[in-house]
């Protein structure tokens, strides 16, 4: 029997998989299980959305446009200019997910063996599509001690080859909660300008920046119209995961036309679904003010009571929903098993998502885990308190 | 600034991509444009499965497995079992339409550098999944004088490298209309035994084959389980398109937990529109024998037409619905473009596709066009009127 590809058997597996089994044991068992492991948050989809599902009038379920539907691409273009971001409708793909869009900015703009400079931790899906376009992620690492911030030029610069051919970054990030400043921005953008490099920004968290912060769009940035491509889904704004509607944007042409081509081999993105996201865009500002109020209560919660637990390292996230902390344990995977497969409290337990699946470099994020705000605020503080006590009861605590 | 890679300019355009600025000016012109070129049907689509998105009651539009909801992975061993194709519902996996099944099947089982030997014409888009998994299609040519059957082993054989890993069909076969009788199937199924292959088969047309043929499943064959690997979709079948529902199934387990993985880098197919499949199986048989009524109606409206023509060469096709034909012109992309420029009958033209973009060897179908069935009788037949004044009026005909 002929053998599966080599490119098959080094996709990664999920950092969790290997967890699945556990939790679904302690479920078997009886117990409560807590997922703080995932990024699919609990919160009710926006009803102009799903209403426009119920409301449809349609009698043939069509081919779109490979570019995405022109009402849609229209509307799109305004939600980004009320985020200053100058684009035409023009300047937009419309994508199956967020996912495409990575998959598509990838092949549309590097060959097989080029490197794309990623900071780690970050978003594990970045490693297999990575493999499916046959270019290299070269991890830079930010560490939990400084907030996930930036790492020096310096850091970066010792990862530039002539094959690098961008640089990806994931703002605000999906797994550390990380906004990048102004400052490094520049920095980032100054680098793409000396090394004629792209420069992919991930930007499917851009509502969820806190304490006052500002998010900074690589379109904002001056100069590099040409280098800037945007990925973005509208799964975490409008908490529509499975809605499967993303795009790709940028001001470069070349980029946009040879994406297309990816896109008009796989013809279209789904119908319903874009037609649900065209209404979408006329969200109230109450839901999304609610939603951002709930994410940023939940944030709360979750640090006053990781700021009281000894031994915990982390830094309040100024974005996104998650946050990766380091914990007293000798291995946070060993501890994330144990917390499935023998600790309970109350006949209770948490699943969190361990941190090293998120880092591309052996041996980092081994004492780190994720923990993501997708339940409500008192599931959230209960989970706290389950990691407390489970810390204090862990045999592998070192602290 | 920083080029775009060399396999985004290796991305063929579609077909008829250049087509498109034509059948513009001419509605510009106030010419009605009769639209065969492409593979949208005009039939409506199941109203149970279209009413499955008015009823839904979902709040969170939420991730679904990876490989597919369970509900619909269920349904769907049963759509296979009912067409003798002995499944369970772990040997489906879902993907975002045909499309993904395709990819996810050539990025499971070939690397890089592979061999697919696929009959041509074939349908344009098998190239742009190949140039995205890095794999080379190599095509083993079909004739229009033959029906476009299955080219002589000795053929196939030639074309079979220490780099080849699988045969391809697509059956019942877009662009022609194809049905590969059991005994062709037979000699791929020896063929895939002595090379140690893979034996991909596209049967998106499952359901429409002609004059009391059978249609022959990769699936339906003995002893080749761990090779044979179906693509499927929900468009064509039950006019649904755009709703971008696929599937991939094998009982090679190897296979589907590898083409998993790189499910779980996409996370899942669009949940609404598989929730609408789920209902689509439901889909009345009186719908199903009116649809394929259709579609015979029309085909055997075009051959009675076509068969009047003088140089015109091409024989009813038993399945799908397409037709390659061989037209008495100089050349069918230039013909093509002089139906949408300067030809005009009683203010109305043709749009076909020149079937020289069907084939991976530079110089084969310039005097052939595919021509789709998705059009009712009465604008088929029309369309075949036009045709005809056509080839009359045109000052590069041959015959």
């Amino acid at each position: 029997m002929p053998s599966v590809s080599q490119r098959a058997q080094s996709m990664p597996p999920s950092p969790i998989r290997k967890l699945v089994p556990y939790a679904e044991a302690a479920k078997a068992r009886g117990v409560k299980v807590f997922h703080l492991n995932i990024g699919q948050p609990d919160i009710p989809t926006p009803k102009v959305m799903m209403d426009a599902f119920r409301n449809h009038e349609i009698e043939v379920l069509a081919y779109g446009h490979s570019a995405g539907l022109w009402e849609y691409r229209e509307g799109l273009a305004k939600y980004y200019q009320k985020n200053n971001i100058n684009v035409s409708k023009e300047e937009i793909l419309v994508t199956t997910a967020g996912s495409e869009a990575i998959i598509f900015a990838m092949m549309a703009t590097m060959d097989p063996g080029d490197e794309v400079i990623v900071p780690e931790p970050f978003y594990t899906n970045y490693n297999g599509f990575a493999i499916e376009a046959g270019v290299k992620v070269v991890p830079v690492t930010c560490r939990a001690e400084d907030g996930f911030a930036l790492p020096s030029d310096e850091e970066i610069r010792a990862k530039i080859t002539p094959k690098t051919r961008a640089i990806m970054i994931c703002n605000p990030n999906n797994p550390t909660g990380y906004v990048y400043t102004m400052e490094e921005m520049e920095r980032l953008r100054k680098l793409v300008l000396e090394f004629d490099l792209f420069f992919f920004s991930d930007e499917v968290y851009r509502e969820f920046v806190y304490d006052g912060k500002q998010h900074h769009s690589v379109l904002h940035l001056e100069g590099i119209d040409d280098r800037a491509v945007i990925m973005d889904s509208i799964s975490k704004r409008y908490s529509a995961c499975g809605a499967r509607v993303g795009c790709l944007v940028t001001k470069n042409k070349d980029i946009i036309d040879t994406a297309l081509r990816f896109g008009q081999a796989r013809l279209c993105p789904p119908t319903m679904e874009q037609i649900a996201a065209i209404a979408a865009l006329d969200t109230p500002q109450e839901y999304m003010d609610e939603v951002y109020a709930e994410y940023n209560a939940r944030r709360e919660a979750v640090f006053q009571a990781l700021s009281n637990m000894p031994g915990v390292v982390g830094q309040k996230p100024p974005g996104a929903f998650y946050t990766i902390v380091k914990l007293p344990v000798d291995n946070a995977d060993k501890f994330c098993t144990w917390l499935l497969e023998e600790f309970a409290d109350n006949n209770e337990t948490i699943m969190l998502a361990p941190a090293a699946g998120f880092y591309a470099t052996p041996g980092l994020g081994q004492d780190e885990v994720r923990i993501a705000f997708v339940l409500n605020v008192a599931a959230m503080q209960r989970s706290m308190e389950i990691l407390e006590k489970a810390l204090q009861a862990y045999p592998g605590k070192t602290a």
